[in-house]
């Protein structure tokens, strides 16, 4: 199921950057792409920890999947040191994966559903039971982008052209992507005719992982430099904007990949539609807006810099939060795989987790 | 005054980019800095052209001074030729200089005031009369960006942070700068105690110039990618936006580096003051408003590749428009050498330029 060679090409979905390999996590090192294909194998939880930090792997879902298959490495360890005491050892290897990057909370969601596992009790070798629901986790993540490619692309109108920002495709999920995955529902189905995706500066996600994704896949894009986006609705050539999210508040703020927020102003200015398509997992219900949302902020080298390239002279500073804030306000649609929420707030949100229609 | 050595340290003045040496132009090469620089001399008015073209020298009030410049070149080969009948011929050559960008309006005035020159009658070798005007246009440029520092920093209390986009400053002018001008005279003055530079995707003029710039002053900068500049301001980080302009029209639009809007926009949310910076020979009152403003789009490999190392896979097309509108509604301020506009409109600008206080 989660293998390159099995997937669908009719679907546009070819691309795989998380798989269990011979008993490994093997990894599509995406510091790396589109210039090189190099993968990366993480025998430890410490190298999936390293590997998601120094974003080896990337995007909300996909750091959340890998941090789950280092459970499962965890727990081989620990068991094979003292099989009488793993169960209490493994904490400190669930910490040091939650600790990994701050921002998105996939990553405490499947640290916390790989706990409870372990803490529902295994007999002798927790190997091959945490890995099954390693695996589920994995699975249920590409059925729900399937799901989300679904509901996205049936609310945007044949022939739209579309604007994306970063890559939340198949390298950032499970497969298929969340809004990549609508895009490429939505490209499947003739809805969406024309993909225009901003670079995203300074990680270049965007030029570097999203492009060489819809060119896997054969659907047609366009690069613009993010701040282009305003002038590109001005024009009238975008009907959406289409991101993913890394932390959705209980009152639907979104923190995002940053620009993302810049990118939403621009969009209402001009009458351009804003969806955010996140997985339930994306959904954070104990953090009651986007204000109190943790904001990585990376390395200056980032921006300063282009891969080992200095751009700027010596002596230059730079400030890099890795994510912004979009207020709940500004978006059109929150896609999940449980349905669509328009216009989402603090009611329908809940009223969406507690699978009740909203008051 | 417009050699570097000449000019004052004390009042962060020490960068020229376009200087008339030794009976040609010469020109700080920008598409190299800040890791190497390197100058180009221009014989001929072909080759201030080309370099105009090219990016070798930008920024709209540079651009014009090195046209006026290119215009003696062509006026001296043209006698040379033909002494009976060169300001005849030349006509092919200011032709040539005025469609080697089309955006910046200073080109265009620039080329025009030589020619009043030229149809005012010359005696003989026409080269030390249009030198002197070339010279003189270069002068009062610099006198203009001193007096619009001194306008701008009065308008910014003491303490501020404030954001700026592109590069405005010597290197994009005769000297000292529009924009970079009034960071230039804020800094001295003490009202300005950090300047952010948004990077200013895809050329980079930000993170290039700007930061070379005012490292060479010993100004602090502090770097973003441009599509922060929303996160930053909601952060409460800047109190100004400091831009310059290509071309202002009659109504207050102004075109400018792309993603200048997208900050404006950005700027009006978060009640961040905007100010543009330019000379009066940037506003052009014979463009009633910014939509015919001719926008030009630049290849697709400034986008696609980092300098000259690919960034995206093969097959993936780039939209590179080099500059955007503003509407006047989101300019706060427009300073000029004549004096600040605030809340520009027709009127207020019509006013002006006709040296009469607003109705």
């Amino acid at each position: 199921m989660i293998s390159a060679q099995k997937a669908s090409t009719a679907t546009f979905d070819r691309v795989r950057a998380v798989e269990w390999d011979n008993d490994r996590l093997k990894l599509l090192d995406q510091r790396y792409l589109p210039l090189r294909e190099a993968y990366l194998h993480c025998d430890t939880v410490a190298a999936v920890a390293q590997a998601i930090g120094d974003m080896v792997v990337r995007g909300a879902p996909a750091i959340g999947i890998a941090a789950a298959y280092g459970v499962v490495l965890a727990a081989r360890d620990r068991f094979r040191a003292d099989p009488g005491r793993w169960a209490q050892a493994i904490e400190a290897d669930l910490a040091l994966l939650a600790a990994a990057r701050p921002t998105a909370v996939n990553l405490a969601w499947a640290i916390a559903r790989m706990r409870r596992s372990i803490i529902a009790g295994i007999d002798g070798d927790p190997t091959p039971v945490l890995l099954a629901e390693a695996q589920r986790l994995h699975a249920e993540d590409i059925a729900a982008n399937h799901a989300m490619g679904r509901y996205g692309a049936e609310l945007i109108a044949p022939g739209s052209s579309v604007l994306t920002h970063c890559n939340t495709g198949a390298l950032a999920t499970g497969g298929y992507g969340t809004a990549l995955g609508v895009i490429r529902a939505g490209a499947a189905a003739g809805h969406i005719v024309q993909t225009y995706a901003n670079e995203t500066r300074p990680w270049l996600q965007g030029a570097r992982l999203t492009a060489w994704e819809l060119v896997q896949e054969g659907i047609p894009v366009t690069l613009i430099a993010d701040s282009a986006a305003a002038y590109l609705m001005q024009q009238g050539k975008v009907q959406w904007v289409i991101v993913g999210a890394d932390r959705v508040a209980a009152n639907g703020d979104v923190a995002n990949k940053v620009g993302t927020y810049m990118t939403a102003l621009a969009a209402r200015q001009h009458g351009v539609r804003f969806m955010v398509v996140a997985p339930t997992s994306t959904i954070d219900p104990a953090m009651p807006s986007g204000e109190a949302i943790p904001i990585e902020h990376r390395p200056a080298a980032e921006v300063v810099a282009y891969g080992e390239r200095r751009v700027t002279p010596e002596g230059v500073a730079a400030w890099n939060p890795a994510f912004d804030i979009t207020p709940a306000g500004l978006v059109d649609a929150l896609v999940t795989e449980r349905g669509v929420v328009l216009q989402p707030d603090r009611a329908k949100i809940a009223a969406l987790l507690q699978n009740r229609p909203p008051a």
